[in-house]
């Protein structure tokens, strides 16, 4: 039952971006892994079974020469067959591994204590990569994010992470407005960003746990999402532009939040 | 001679990335900007000569609806016209335009007022153009660029910076080094950022004009970078990974330089 819950989950949605298609085995739900710092990470995870490390001879040394244990199914491996794996401008540094994906938790399992992350429906997987790359600067207990209409926890996003996927659990919703309602039941208070909120985000008073919402760039929060988030507040842009991209919008708010909270 | 010097300076450099190749026009300089916010920034700004759009209809009319003037060279075509000058991942939501680069103002004729940024070979088009959108939305004065290991400011930088390659000029220098003692010959505090520094940012007195240095994700500051700033200062991030994507990290410096300097 579990297996079957969790393959529900990991199957390919949207695929948009012709790309990650390539970065997927579709065959058999192994997540793809590339790059230093994201395999690394996921080596040094006992959580993550790696099913298949290809490495080149060069990686294969400095894995060695920095005392991280190698997996049982390793093969040496020219950079030539990495790339072929990828899309042309993929920076793999000599390592490609095939994995599993990681259990994604439930909202009523997530400790009520500090801040996290819940993003309603940001579909670029470079932005939550990125996302969750400071979210684990800043240890962010979670990233919340809907089934639908958010880009797989693999390939461009993992890179991008730069090793994160391995550090801040991910939660996967189906549905947003109960996810944050279920937030709010174990008491975190909930905020959304929104560039035309009345209030800035630096002034209002926040406390932990606290889950900050985020939607995508354009949209913003959808209507349901927005009805359910106690405080709406907007970041402080003195300048002719009123929007940031969404990682960077992200990053101020889990600073501003994480000096609010302590 | 003017002339001759702009065509040096904007001539394509290191095409790592294919895509870019696409959305450039290098037989005539020409840069391409594509998306409704960057598209209609450019037609918004007087100093932009545009050589030619193309439209979809439904592009032109939400054009005419909000009262945008439209330049003379302008071709109403199918989105597919459209999408087969562009990546098949760009969103370019009806509009393209053909048009000249911006002039590249010199080091020396930059006010001496506020906060710069300064980035030391940041290669990645996405993460230049969201520093550009972040830059015009804290009213930053100028981003500074290397000539060499920099991306034309075209195609995907210009979309990312959502427009903000119209607000906020760009200025080109051959040797870092030099334009950073430029800088603070005119008064400049120059502070590079760096995840190893003994300071914080935000501990240490800030002052305007100020300039903030970035280096390359990985690579960091270069060596001669480095000596030349007045002070090094990293940004605290309490949490297991020490390091940010540096679009991430150029918008919480800007936040906590902007709060600051006033």
């Amino acid at each position: 039952m579990r297996e079957r819950t969790w393959r529900a989950k990991t199957r390919p949605r949207h695929p948009r971006h012709p790309q990650r298609d390539l970065q997927r085995e579709r065959h058999n739900d192994a997540v793809i892994l590339y790059g230093w710092h994201t395999v690394t990470a996921a080596l040094a995870n006992p959580a993550r079974r790696i099913r298949r490390l290809l490495a080149t001879e060069n990686a294969v040394r400095r894995l060695a020469d920095e005392g991280l244990a190698l997996p049982q199914h390793l093969e040496m491996v020219r950079p030539d067959a990495i790339a072929a794996r990828l899309t042309p401008d993929a920076v793999h540094q000599g390592l490609l591994a095939e994995a599993d994906p990681l259990p994604s938790p439930e909202v009523e399992t997530l400790p009520a204590a500090g801040i996290v992350l819940v993003l309603d429906q940001i579909t670029d997987p470079h932005n939550v990569g990125a996302i969750l790359r400071t979210a684990a600067a800043f240890a962010a207990g979670a990233i919340v994010v809907t089934a639908r209409h958010s880009p797989e926890a693999t390939g461009v996003l993992a890179k991008s992470a730069s090793g994160a996927l391995e550090l801040v659990p991910i939660v996967t919703v189906q549905n947003l407005a109960r996810g944050l309602a279920a937030l709010k039941e174990r008491g975190f208070l909930v905020v959304g960003l929104d560039s035309e909120a009345a209030d800035e985000l630096a002034a209002l008073p926040l406390q932990a746990p606290l889950a900050l919402v985020l939607g995508a760039e354009g949209k913003g929060l959808r209507q349901g999402t927005r009805a359910v988030c106690d405080r709406l507040a907007r970041l402080d842009l003195p300048g002719a532009i009123k929007s940031l991209n969404v990682s960077n919008a992200a990053a101020l708010a889990l600073y501003i939040a994480s000096r609010a909270v302590g």
